[in-house]
């Protein structure tokens, strides 16, 4: 697993590439000299640019708080090889436990947040709140990804996509239809 | 592929299992008189029960009237057998051509809303607006499913998952961590 010096800046209107295909993510934080880190599943990208994300954060965890009062956030693409520590992350409380300390998970700074950045993910990305609108009624964060870090490889990461009753699908071959696309459409 | 009268109704709570892992997906619209599909792929659950679920849809779409004014659309979730005509849809306008008959994509009647079926892909969300309290900022509609219909194999479909520049990653294995999870953690 690459560390987090290894890892490259990345433009942050092109995190659609690994947030896009639906993968399962740990959201860390930091609040008030505390980091947590939580398992998350239920988040979409909303524009390009600026580089919106948003994130369903259910109210039980003890994230919430902490994000929605230091209204930040990284957002961490594990793997294959985390899947472990994935399971145990989503099964148990920041409330309870220091995740990070319990199951091994390193961390390293983030360049503009405070909240860690998990160092054996193989993408970071630094994010700010940027409206609150749909927190009250539905737990809906919209977030502007202000960093972005990410390995250079491999090119195509074995992500973890969550289907529920403790079920992983792990991300598959990759097919191109780059031939059907005409030329404006593509960056 | 599986003719919608093979579908079998799925618990709507359960929708979680085929959206959260992120799969690209047909939206149908239907509005005065005529129907209309688009490719989308920022979307998220949001809530299992009612079961609720986040799609952008860029205003630039001829669907994106249809779906405001009609409050109505279907989430259909294709394969890889579709992917041609994943790419062919999202690649063309409803202004410009009918696009159910320019692509020989078949249609089913759905149980409750107006908006077709594409009878090939794998499963059907019939939905209903819920709220549009973030479309005029970020084009962001919340819909309640009212209906599911999925195929009742294969049980894991091989979905499509589109990371941008003409690509996409198709679902691979599953791998199971449900003795990790307490008994109470799931269904």
């Amino acid at each position: 697993m690459p560390s987090p010096r290894q890892k490259q800046d990345f433009p942050v209107q092109n995190v659609r590439r690994y947030l896009e295909p639906g993968p399962i993510v740990l959201v860390s934080s930091h609040w008030q000299g505390r980091s947590n880190v939580m398992t998350l599943g239920w988040h979409t990208v909303l524009e390009f640019s600026p580089s919106l994300v948003g994130l369903m954060i259910s109210r039980g965890n003890h994230s919430f708080e902490m994000i929605r009062r230091s209204r930040e956030c990284v957002i961490n693409v594990p793997t294959e090889a985390l899947v472990d520590s994935v399971v145990r992350v989503g099964n148990s409380s920041g409330a309870q436990v220091d995740k990070f300390a319990a199951y091994g998970l390193a961390t390293a700074q983030a360049s503009i947040v405070r909240a860690p950045l998990v160092a054996a993910c193989h993408a970071h990305f630094e994010c700010r709140l940027r409206d609150d609108a749909l927190v009250e009624r539905y737990n809906f964060f919209i977030f502007e990804v202000v960093k972005a870090h990410v390995a250079p490889s491999p090119r195509h990461p074995r992500t973890l996509h969550y289907t529920g009753d403790g079920a992983f699908m792990v991300a598959g071959k990759v097919i191109s239809r780059r031939a059907m696309f005409r030329p404006d459409m593509l960056p």
